[in-house]
């Protein structure tokens, strides 16, 4: 463990970006961050211009971004909040430079290339650079993350289904001659900072939709870490007028009759020992006003009487556990941190 | 068709009943409605003293409620926007009186009264009357409206989920071994006028939630009315941080592989006769704020390119469609009038 | 008065213009209304295309606007939606073409162009013009308003504070040593339809700001139409987080004392023949609600105990009397109908 | 400075004491803190029952309320959280027992109790008492609050209105010819936690609306700590629909001409070395997203061309600076901590 490790944080202007600095600047063992900026904003000087609310506290100074500043800077580690081609671009580099990455984009998800071309339509990084990727899910892949070179951190959406639906999955209590179904929900942050006609105040506002139906790139994503195929599982997001969070309503026909008491069993074998997590007591459910502002994922269930029909809701700050949140656990463990080090 | 037919409403503090006067108020073809108030309203002179926006326009006088003052206030029709018990105890004097009676309440939905006491938890209304009640759901009970006695106006996510998913049911293109799931989300407004803990702002603000998953009461009125059986469907409710609108999200594996074109086919056999239903485009969803302050029910649906996996989406207004504004097109009906007079 | 009588609207794309298009659809005495739609939207068919909550019902056809298409539409009024600019340039040829033109922009709102040219920074139109021009407020203008050809409909803002102001300022009761301060607060429809980044659903939500401090181009209308000075006022404005409805607090010290009584009555010799005007009793303030999706102006006013400082409250819904509602008052006027046709 | 010092919490379960709970558990050097309850709330075992955002890290435990329990504590300081009226009684006692109290109430805030008997309406504390009480106001009390015994928090509107005014006012800047007039808008949470009518979700949300005009409590605190008489003031209180912030709008006309860059200075010479407060540059306005979950007051100015009219805009979260992170900012200072310890 390392104290005082100096990090740096490539494109801090989308939401996501925003978040991790304010969680890094109150990081106790990493109070040497510095911000590296592209584009339209390569020329503010310090954080505080773009984020009014760190005024006074978090005057964070920026720099244009070039691997070679982020190289002199001196950071062992480098977060990138970045578009996905910016981070196949960046990542390489920074990695052949000797420094950790940890990506926030959809860069480095999948270890079959094949699989991130058909969903998002641009080239795939190299098998190697995939291969060596680690799916930053600390409560799945802890061990992996602690030596990783590069961490592909998840989608919000992910995060919250394939937590939720991993261990009915790996246990083998799912009747998979039903359908899985996967009915999530999110804030408004998650739709990003550039302004558009979907994130019009008044078009978002006493509204409520559908988007991406059969379509989301968090689809193949869940698929692949519950051990599912992207065939068993309806999966659709919808717009929820609020800032932030996601909730995901889940349905689940259990191959075998069970217990609540049993359903809680199975989570607790899992998430007992995982501080990030807190589940429920059966049919308590959980809200999204419990994990807003924070880096925890709240899981609860209600199985029907008849033992077969189960409900799993879960919930997280889609900046939070969603994403930032997420991106500093994952950092905490490869430093050698306790999990949960400046996000409780 | 008679014309300044005149009406009675029993109830018209609720929200429900709020926006059935408002509607009467504007109803061309009924101008002289009549309040009738309970409890701690009975003393209230006219309408406008409680709902602040008819002010000027619409202040309706109100008497306390008794059977004898609705019986001599000449109506030949009247609207229960009042309490189950209430509905369950007034209805049949009214009936008796030779009132024709459309009843928002949940007393008289089931033809089965067993089904009623086991969701409801109180004593049913007799088999005759329960035989007699017309389900007031016009686009597929408009013949037997024209002559009901007695009309059991919909539930609100009961018109939302069985307006979506009968002409699927009724068609015989439903998996049944697969779940049928119906992901469910309202306003605030739907939980009524009452303050309490769980829609006090802070508390429904920025937030959303599950609730009454296994256990809603619309649960079996939606079995009913689709044909199938309450073990084949997931039926679950939210909270939406804003005042009106239902939003069911509707996941069904169909039978056999089928086209977006058949698809809309399909729906087009039942709706497109039908004005207050409003089908869209494959892939083109509808949203609440189509619907809000409307009679209109807007489905469209998304198929997968498998053919098989289905999602349709179903929005309307919990206060229109899904309560006062149905309760009209009812009496519409009932009165012989266009459906639509006073709701477009 | 001459029913059915044909209207074009000119620009029925920003949320003015599609509430106006709204109004127009229902109005009784006007049903042949037709859009003229310019930019990137001349190609639209019909309005439903654009408003997606007129399916069904309103799908009025669209036409690329010119003035000759107008012309040989047969229309005798034109409302006019569209920015200044364009309203300057257009009005003097429909005007020339025969046609009474009802312009929301504030082309036309001051008799001294020198006053439009100060605060909108573009030429103003002809002083013939100008002369010509009625200023579109009801209350005060409507034996103007009969027989004007160039109605200048006020902004949104403006009418609010004028319909509180005027009554104490005409009849003196105003001490003008003190300040007049009116703190205005508007919701977000107000800020036109463009995504920015201040109307991102992010940066409104939970926020709340003042704006346009001491620059705001509604105070000198407000000025002129009270007759006092820009310098005798303090006119803030501010976003608040919500659709629609503004909200001013006037804060005014009153050169003598009086009792709530007497300014009951000052109020109520001005507004008790007017409809759309709703005075409150004292120390009953109206709010947001009352007054939203309708042509209402509601005012309330506190009397401090000392009989001379006196809070007026005064509430309209920004697209309604603010804009489209009050612009269908004045057509009303013109034509000779009742002031509240299609607008109760 | 003692490290580690015990506090007690009466009262965590308004919003205002669930916010201290908050920052308590966070803070540095007072890890042991302990909470008493009273009312329906006093057999809940620890806090995480009430507020299930603290499940996982701040589950503290908690006491049936008595003064003995509190004693037995081993609490250095108290924070009361409490009713007016429970402030009064407890607040000797404890003080008496030898523990030092910040009470949150507005029960110690006045020197002068008739003042307090007429604008609260229930008896007032002994003179002796009210004497002793240090208003809470770190930027103009600090030194007295080193030593203080009793510390009397103050109102959340008041705070924000006076940092704003009293510069202007000690430096008898301020016209007091005219009105100064304080336009404060403020979040819902600052009307607690108590479901009634007012707060149901549907009331507020797409609402506004002004309240206590001419009788707000706060306003004899406001005069009481700038130095001007309830006369010279007007204050009113407004709802807005969103959580938590107060936003003021205050208008001074300044007795002499200034420039921008002297209004600046004035302010600086205030609030250069107060790291809670922010100062912005002339022109640009602070909003209430820059200060929600701060402890942080924001406070911009728009001075007139004519250097007389001035706006000043004053910004903080209700439940932060206006209350729970106040009061820890004046626990700090009574023990001798940095001010900022666990608020920034």
């Amino acid at each position: 463990m390392t104290e005082n490790v100096r990090v740096a944080v490539v494109g801090a202007t989308g939401y996501a970006g925003m978040e991790l600095a304010k969680i890094l600047l109150r990081h106790p063992l990493t109070r040497r961050s510095t911000f590296f900026l592209r584009g339209e904003h390569a020329d503010v000087k310090c954080l505080a211009q773009l984020i009014p609310q760190l005024r006074g506290w978090g005057e964070a100074p920026c720099q244009p971004f070039s691997v070679d500043a982020v190289v002199k800077s001196g950071a062992q580690a480098v977060f990138l909040s970045t578009p996905h081609e910016a981070s196949l671009e960046t990542a390489p580099e920074l990695l052949a430079a000797g420094m950790r990455v940890i990506d926030l984009s959809g860069a480095f998800r999948f270890h079959d290339g094949d699989i991130f071309e058909k969903w998002y339509a641009i080239p795939a990084a190299s098998g190697e650079l995939l291969n060596d990727a680690v799916y930053g899910l600390p409560e799945f892949y802890g061990n992996d993350l602690r030596a990783a070179r590069l961490v592909a951190n998840p989608g919000c959406y992910a995060t919250s289904v394939i937590l939720a639906l991993r261990p009915l999955a790996e246990s083998d209590w799912i009747d998979r001659s039903a359908m899985v179904v996967c009915d999530c929900k999110s804030g408004v942050s998650g739709a990003g900072k550039e302004p558009k006609r979907e994130t019009h105040y008044v078009e978002v506002n006493e509204n409520f939709r559908a988007y991406s139906v059969h379509k989301h790139r968090h689809t193949p994503e869940i698929a692949e870490h519950t051990g599912m195929t992207t065939d068993e599982i309806f999966f659709t997001t919808h717009l929820l007028p609020l800032e932030r969070g996601i909730l995901s309503t889940i349905y689940v026909r259990l191959a075998e009759k069970h217990s609540p008491e049993e359903v809680s069993a199975l989570y607790g074998e899992y998430y007992d020992a995982q501080r990030m997590i807190r589940m429920h007591a059966p049919d308590e459910l959980p809200e999204l006003s419990h994990v807003a502002h924070t880096n925890f994922c709240n899981i609860g269930f209600s199985l029907n009487e008849d033992g077969r029909r189960l409900v799993v809701v879960s919930c997280l700050d889609n900046l939070g556990k969603g994403a930032a949140g997420q991106a500093v656990q994952n950092f905490n463990i490869m430093m050698g941190y306790p999990q949960t080090t400046g996000l409780i």
